[in-house]
């Protein structure tokens, strides 16, 4: 059912195909894109109420919901429910809080010191997904590293469910974080709306959150047109599976389905040690395929993807560090023997216990990553992602006599004489 | 010579009047832009040689410089000259090794173990502007972070000086950072040639560097049209000096003076706690504006620039992190309690003795830093930007017990069942 290759009697160039994205640059929907961000920047909320009858067929009295409207939503979840997203808020709140420390002070010279000090991103905007999927799990990704880092306000975007309401999931997921709005507003609309402001919705400093490619696309413009910075350029999910003779196949055929039913776009790979395991993961795959709801779907996505025959594997790793993989499974006993080599990787999980759904939902690392070969250059969120380092440095009477004439030299030979001065005048 | 502004006075749209950067999007020079890029994708080196015959006016028979030719650059400085370059580097180096450390292993329930591990970016590309100034400092505050970080591949870019050359200042650096090529590519191409590949010059993950708005514009393009990322948005250079009587007026002048040499667009603002301040100011930086070699060039900068009279240092501080500036200098004694306030700034500089200069070379804080109210998001370059962290999790079966339901129903609230299915299928 998947294609698959043979490692080494792939060309470079072949290697260079399959490592290379599907990525549709979205240039058809610019366009649309522009005229909706223009439209909310012109109108406000009176763009999100007419694009909120137009997309979401709602007519839309308040563009939010309130702490009465959250809390009735929240108590319509059962108690197992519940307590599966408080654990999920546990186990990511407990991992990610321990991503900031203090760092010390270095005196560079005597006399010269510098330390960083970290500050919250004051106003964030997450954008949580609507329509066919509810993704109260992104909110928890989103929502605790941005509580940790202490940001001073969080605005929460969802395209409103069933008429003018939500989720009770994303509502109960508002609460463990103790948000007491969620604005009603999807799509590109959302992102403009954070990025310019409304009447209602408040301008933010950076955008996090998954979405269509409207959304997306909203996301990548914003970037060049305003002062709001976004979390990471987005494309379709992935996960590369390496597998050995140790592996279980129908592990790794259920790891690569729960990949391939997240849309038609996403790529599941399988780099294996021999012919043996492909054959079995395949036989494996035709017969869970056969019972999953989303089987059509993931039918389609199976048409990106395939399985790839190494040698060894370094050779696995060697492939797999060239296409940077959101997600990378390692399945082998050799896993520790693995972890240093593995260069490019947005979240790994290691040995045949640990699925990519656990990191997905619960097992506290967040499942904000990057795909699309960004993995190369860019980590997944973290509490880094919602604060900054500022440097401070002091410089004191001895440290501008131990530091003052190389300032000076190096201003001269560059030519900033203002500059050679600003140290010349205080040494006097 | 300075408009200056009282605080009080001003409405709440003043005060954004003045916080807002007047930052040109530069969508006149898109096309030219673009179409570099195009011809550099398309015909690699040659475009690169024929780029540099029309703009730099210069027959290029090899694009680059070797170690023999960087060597006999670097012998042409004088002695004092490479011991301020040792200095700056070693300080800088000081600072920037101690911002990465091992994080520690956090096990989130009993048998699932989750951390990060940190990775070098492989291969980063570092543009050293040249033309009128000569930036050997920004090789320094660039490549020592890459070398600490343990980039493996290092790819300098910098426009040809005096015919086929480079600029000795900048050689002997290359020289302390250990990196033996550097590319004679200026401008627009230079960042096309980096993030497309050429037959010469390798493709990179990322490239960092300031420039003039050719680049800066290649810059913010690649990152939409590639896969490869950027350092960050670039804009014009920006001073605010917070001072109050505790102040030496020929110290603030001589700050925002050398903010102001930087070039025409640059902005240097004073908050001052009182007019006496803002009038001695004034007269310094008449009398220092007399005998600067780039006067013509600062008192054009000065017309971007301006003070404001605050009541307060507290004022002040408010105003400053909406303004959020690239460089904030805090001239007062009471600089130690004002840390805490510091909400958005790249870099600060606390008290009398501590220009920002010190910092511009040699203090050991990086110098490439968020401008145009960017500092709000981002951080300054330092190791950070030079690493991926990627995220590890082990799950025993101990752990699987633990947070098997827990996934398995969040799966489930989603609607993913293959997500759920490959728990359940290793639970059996």
């Amino acid at each position: 059912m998947l294609k698959t290759y043979l490692y080494k009697d792939l060309s470079k160039e072949q290697i260079q195909e399959l490592v290379n994205r599907n990525t549709d640059p979205n240039h058809a929907i610019q366009d649309t894109v522009l005229n909706i961000m223009e439209e909310v920047k012109a109108h406000g909320d009176k763009a999100l109420k007419s694009y909120a009858k137009q997309f979401d067929k709602v007519d839309l009295e308040q563009l939010y919901l309130g702490q009465d409207d959250i809390d009735a939503l929240a108590s319509t979840i059962s108690r197992d429910q519940m307590r599966a997203l408080e654990i999920a808020f546990q186990n990511i709140h407990k991992f990610h809080q321990t991503q900031l420390k203090r760092e010390r002070t270095v005196e560079t010279m005597p006399g010269v010191k510098c330390w960083r000090e970290v500050r919250p991103i004051e106003k964030v905007g997450l954008y949580i997904p609507g329509g066919s999927a509810v993704l109260p799990s992104t909110l928890l990704m989103l929502g605790v590293p941005a509580r940790i880092a202490g940001c001073k306000e969080i605005v929460v975007c969802s395209p409103p469910q069933n008429n003018d309401k939500i989720n009770g999931f994303v509502a109960y997921c508002l609460k463990l974080l103790q948000i007491n709005k969620i604005y009603l507003v999807g799509g590109a609309q959302a992102i403009a709306a954070m990025a310019y402001g409304t009447e209602t919705i408040p301008k933010v400093n950076k955008i996090f959150g998954p979405g269509n490619q409207f959304v997306t696309k909203a996301k990548s413009l914003i970037q060049g047109l305003t002062d709001v910075s976004i979390d990471m350029p987005a494309g379709p999910s992935e996960v590369l599976v390496i597998a050995d003779e140790s592996c279980n196949p129908a592990y790794v055929a259920a790891d690569l389905l729960a990949q391939a039913e997240h849309g038609i776009d996403s790529q599941a790979i399988l780099v294996a040690t021999s012919t043996t395991i492909t054959e079995a993961v395949q036989a494996e795959l035709k017969k869970q395929l056969e019972v999953l709801p989303r089987k059509e779907l993931a039918e389609k996505a199976m048409q990106n993807s395939y399985m790839l025959v190494a040698d060894t594997l370094q050779e696995a790793m060697d492939f797999s560090n060239q296409y940077a993989p959101e997600h990378l499974i390692l399945e082998t006993n050799e896993w520790k023997t693995l972890i240093n080599r593995v260069l490019n990787a947005g979240s790994v999980f290691l040995g045949h216990l640990t699925p990519e759904s656990a990191g997905d939902y619960a097992s506290g690392t967040n499942h904000t990553l990057p795909t699309s070969g960004f993995a190369r250059s860019y980590s997944g969120v973290s509490v880094d992602s919602f604060v900054k380092k500022i440097t401070f440095q002091h410089i004191s009477e001895e440290g501008l006599q131990q530091i003052g004439s190389t300032v000076e030299i190096l201003a001269e030979l560059e030519g900033l004489h203002a500059h050679k001065n600003a140290v010349s005048i205080r040494k006097k």
